[in-house]
């Protein structure tokens, strides 16, 4: 993935991450040659990844990484020219090394760079309305409105001709052009992503982003976070109702509308032209296929085919349910 | 319906109407005598009205409009005193016409006409926060509160007695006497109607308006959307909880309570005394009769007659419910 | 409970109770020796409760109470030194006592008593962004941010290094350290608690608070209501996603993860370890064991018994509801 936004504090020795790690590894080098943390797919010789599920075999057998965090069974699917690092947790250990490259990804809080946008160049390009507020590493296009008390935080690029609401919140997202965002909308935050530990849960880190494609329309109080590993995305032309919740690493195709109240968890992954009724959930990691309909109220926990209507909780074929419950 | 706030640029000749939407009309006239787009019902001499499935054919026989937007096959229900006009898509065609004669219901940019509300004469009678913006055409009662941060956008009267919380943002309504509205609601805005096209959905005009009547109480962050053709109404002495999405032209009758999440699509219908459980759902252009009482959780598909208890997803009578869920 | 926050305008005498409650009472003393309203089990000698129902006739047996707000049929379940007042609607007389007792708990008009925090000491303690604003009575602690607009409204303690976003509203409430609160959260309101009535519903007063302990995370846009006669408290390390709505009186454990959209109604109690998925409701006075969890879209309306994993509406054993809907 690339990162646009988030500095990359690397490269680093591999001496540097086993001791960030707290555990020894045996081929041990100060050459400071891992430059980036990776998932399997993407990885490139001189970054590190990780491989934690034996279903991910097949995208291990032909990684390019230098590096890979692991457990003890499951080096064996890695190649030769992978250097296997076994750790108790995986993904806690991925959360500590992707710290280490990007800690600015890991805290939230409220914007200190912002400025009063009457203080920047952007005061003459865009209609603003009072008390406007705007980060560091803005850029926004021509014909743009930003309404009364909106914070565009740090790291957003805005196309052109776009329309924000008041009281709209944006942060490490691209926003391309011809996109509406109605009242009340909090874009880019760090998603629900954290591991459970009895003192103090460990949070991981957020290094994607949220984009919004073309001629989008986002309602009023909707929340969209940025993704952790990967980046969160709304297809051109898609429609989003007021409440709705979109979750990190979500990926959304084209012309699709989803009405108010709708949840999307963690990772799921939707196809083009969908319709969702108000109220649906759709739980994390699926894929729901092109032109599926999904009735208001459903909830879906199970992969969507192409061309589907499904309703019912747990979603199914929509003549079943209404047979089912005449 | 009343449009007090949308200014009518009509009127417009047929030739007009003929030129945006694109269409040769027969009967042509330079006169500017068409003076209003309206329902079937609504619709008088003089203007023109839509007619484009035969299940309002009762409502089409007697329509006093002189011009009529309808499709080949329903022309013959028309009295001799309306003359159709044939159309592809004739919803697509009302849009047009709408937006024709109230350009600025199908903008909901930010309020440019906000001011600080101590620019304005209201700061001598209402209680108010910090930063507090007032647009356009904008009326509020004796004994009202008004706080921080709060937009009171254009086209808002509002009535004696009410306390408006904080970033709360109104426009294009009616809110009248002893109205309690609590923080980071937003209302009046557009609701989510639109006609699904490829590159870039065509939103249809929200010439309509939101009135909450007296005695009335709003939670946090609610929305209430702004009707298309007809009002988005709240009846007296209802009590609404937070996070509550109320869309588009939806009416709920008076002393209705409505718990927390709960949302109720466009169009439906609502009577007096209801009691609705948080997190229900009800589909649009339904009816839901008087005294109904609706479980927590529960999704309505199927209008609900006057007294009945219902319960379930799809929401059947009470007792069935739990009789099948023990 | 003890009320840190709102003030206490008693004592009164029994006089002054009768003509509160526009009941004559036999036993007429103008002596002030009633100083505070309490439930059965923490009243005390000289304070006055309430007993509505034979459910709490084990309470009931025991009270400390000098009076009790009662009906006719439950008198003979209160000890020798408690003198019976029987009125005609319980809890509407304690909702009336109550007022009474602490008159600022019923109002929650926006925050009179706010200034710039430029204007107060918490200037130099805290890092703060744009346009924030502090109420009277309000105590924040070292390595704190609180974020632009952000209102931190009376009667408010903040610990240490805690993370407060902006947009975010918050009244009557304990916040201890390491708390990190997202955009557009409001805590600590009233909540929905009312008793219906025809021309104008009647308000009981919330003279609870919101405590949320250590460590804990809450997302975007969460509400959390304060209690009405108990508080509604948030254990330590306990994670809340975006938009969740929290209901007044409930109490949630220590360790808990509540994902995006859930809904729970009032005076709900939930235990330690606790995991709900996305979109699942939780009715009101309901027990939640240790450990249990609940599947994202549940909707949970009996008590769950400790280490139990439920899921569905109405919410059942996981193996049963998978079983039965394969």
């Amino acid at each position: 993935m690339i990162n646009p936004f988030f500095t990359n504090k690397g490269p680093f020795s591999i001496k540097d991450i086993s001791s960030s790690l707290n555990i020894p590894i045996k081929k041990l080098s100060n050459k400071k040659n891992i430059k980036d943390v990776r998932d399997l797919f993407s990885a490139e010789k001189n970054t590190i990844t990780f491989f934690y599920s034996s279903k991910y075999k097949y995208l291990a057998n032909r990684t390019k990484a230098s590096y890979c965090l692991t457990t003890k069974n499951l080096i064996y699917d890695l190649p030769k020219s992978c250097y296997p690092i076994v750790v108790e947790n995986v993904l806690i250990s991925v959360a500590k090394i992707t710290e280490k490259f990007y800690p600015n990804s890991i805290h939230d809080e409220f914007d200190v760079t912002c400025k009063d946008i009457n203080e920047t160049n952007l005061s003459k390009k865009v209609r603003f309305g009072y008390n406007v507020l705007i980060g560091e590493n803005v850029k926004i296009g021509t014909g743009c409105f930003i309404g009364h008390n909106s914070i565009i935080e740090k790291n957003v690029q805005i196309g052109k001709n776009c329309k924000i609401g008041s009281n709209v919140i944006i942060r490490n997202s691209i926003i391309k052009d011809n996109v509406t965002i109605l009242d009340h909308s909090v874009i880019g935050k760090k998603g629900f992503g954290f591991f459970p530990n009895k003192n103090k849960n460990y949070r991981y880190p957020h290094i994607g982003i949220v984009i919004v494609h073309e001629n989008c329309e986002i309602g009023c109080a909707v929340s969209i976070d940025r993704g952790s590993m990967s980046n969160t995305e709304i297809g051109r032309n898609t429609f989003i109702d007021n409440q709705v919740h979109i979750a990190h690493n979500v990926k959304i195709g084209a012309n699709c509308s989803i009405a108010g109240q709708v949840g999307i968890a963690g990772s799921s992954i939707l196809g083009n032209n969908i319709k969702i009724g108000g109220q649906a959930g759709i739980s994390g990691h699926l894929k729901i296929g092109n032109n599926v309909q999904i009735a208001g109220g459903s909830g879906v926990i199970r992969d969507v085919p192409d061309n589907k209507k499904v309703m019912g909780y747990p979603a199914k074929d929509i003549r079943d349910f209404l047979k089912d419950n005449k």
